[in-house]
């Protein structure tokens, strides 16, 4: 099909046409109803509740349309909202997907995308089931990710306490340091450098939630999505509690010399780096012995405990300790 | 708070803010958990499926800025998505918000636009849930809604038949004249206007929408949002027939002297104008006697019949016919 002949309907079709293998193989027979209705329909399994959730994607403030590539957008716009999923302990299901594109864009570039889409669609058994599809002139991805989790045994933000040990997942940093790297590298749509992967390419810790909440072992969880310094004080807050966190627990990125010498900061990647999509998460005192170094190849690392003053500290090797001050993403900043 | 100051936390708050009442009064207790957390929990009744549906709603493409005033954005963003729950035969039970906004937009624009959502949320018992705030040049609404159904009960758009009669709900093209009339009204944010009520304020046909499932009445079923010759063709094609419709049953708009001579055709309207939000259904031979001339005030208008033939015909009071060319609205188009 040509540009400039496309209308909602074709470009719906072609959607579909992308989605078809997942919806079908995919869901446990769970969705009832994919796209092309007035809605999807989904029914949970006995004993289970719906967990949805719903992230922006945005040309401009979440992504440039010239530097990322559009499989990898594809690929990590469910991703990001899987990753919300995997924060509860869910198992992802079904996803809407609405897409706003430029006529320039309804092409090649969106076959590159749903391709990637399909990769992530896969990857995480969350099948396409519906969503709206629109003309603008930036282009603008929103998804709506519907999943289930056991009733009542979903991990919230809120059930943090004072002696609690603090975990995160994986490395911090590395997406925020990919994102510089992509800036960086010269030319468009560059996905092969392996220092870009983690930014372009995250993975929801699903099976980590999922095994967390399986053994009842979390108190509190969320996902890191604007970095440690913003996120840590809002399961903080959720809780009604504070944090103490020791700097040098915290698993920095492994920088190379060239990066050294242009003066990034570990550290800082690390506690304000947004798009790193670990989990975050706190344990009962009687569990932490519990926890292992690893889990599926993603280390799991003790950063430090809740304490009941309202604080979130950052202490420092020799004992000096500091507030963590949100320098993480916020838009309106 | 001034502008300017804002974080996206604190925007956050101000929408739970104006979401209390009905997240706490809604949805028959079935929201686990509201916004704040990284996802809401829902959990439908025993026997019941979920509905999960989601609409844009841009700047530019289906509202203007200085025309619209922010309480019926409010209004509108949840009634347009929850009329396609309307159009399963479904009741809405909770919804997801994704606003990006301007800075200039998250003070008194953004209060305003959310007394109208609150009204809506009132009005369809459709409680706040979660969703997503970021920051965008133009004003970006998406909203998600999750309702539920009898599982294998909801109408489809694929039910229609040969020989099933084809309804609609109200009156078609209003929507559309309205929408002219707010553009030709001089000054800002003016919804006083009754002509561009239906316009501004549509109300999604939930109460006919249940009722007809409830009585197993239709085979068929959509909400009219792009226009008759839009959306007829559409269920036609889900259902793998044609249709018949005649032009003088349709009902139209009842337009002024003043608008008759500004040359503005009511048949025009009625077929191909948008954002109707009424029903069209279709209603099995055995039921068609069942149907009556109106639900609730709203009149039932039966407007043609199915046929096997994959056409959809228009057919005049002489009896001659014309193919139904979809004229209503594609953003691609």
């Amino acid at each position: 099909m040509k540009h400039g002949l496309q209308t909602e309907d074709s470009i719906l079709r072609r959607i579909i046409g992308m989605a078809k293998v997942p919806l079908r193989n995919l869901a446990g027979g769970s969705i009832a109803l994919g796209i092309g209705d007035d809605a999807a329909l989904f029914r949970p399994k006995p004993g289970r509740e719906v967990i949805l959730t719903c992230d922006w994607f945005l040309e401009g403030t979440h992504f440039l349309r010239d530097k990322h590539p559009p499989q990898a957008l594809g690929w990590k716009c469910l991703a990001r909202a899987v990753s919300d999923v995997a924060a509860m302990g869910g198992v992802p299901r079904c996803f809407l997907l609405s897409l706003a594109l430029p006529k320039t864009h309804t092409g090649a570039w969106l076959d590159r995308f749903l391709r990637g889409l399909r990769r992530a669609s896969g990857a995480f058994e969350c099948a396409l089931a519906g969503g709206d599809t629109t003309k603008h002139e930036k282009i603008l991805i929103h998804v709506t990710v519907a999943g289930d989790a056991r009733a009542g045994r979903a991990v919230l933000r809120s059930g943090a306490r004072p002696g609690h040990g603090i975990f995160v997942s994986g490395r911090l940093g590395e997406a925020e340091r990919g994102l510089r790297t992509l800036k960086r590298n010269r030319g468009p749509w560059n996905d092969t450098d392996p220092l870009t992967r983690k930014h372009l390419y995250p993975e929801p810790r699903l099976a980590l939630g999922q095994w967390l909440v399986e053994k009842r072992m979390a108190s509190a969880m969320m996902d890191l999505s604007d970095g440690l310094s913003s996120d840590l004080p809002r399961l903080c807050r959720a809780s009604g509690v504070g944090a103490r966190v020791h700097l040098d627990r915290i698993p920095l990125p492994n920088l190379s010399g060239t990066e050294l010498t242009r003066g990034i900061d570990p550290v800082r990647l690390a506690l304000h780096g947004g798009d790193d999509y670990e989990l975050l998460f706190t344990v009962p005192r009687q569990s932490l012995s519990r926890i292992p170094k690893s889990f599926q190849g993603v280390r799991l690392t003790p950063i430090g405990e809740i304490i009941g003053d309202h604080k979130v500290q950052l202490v420092r090797e020799d004992g000096s300790g500091q507030l963590l001050v949100p320098g993480g993403w916020d838009p309106f900043r």
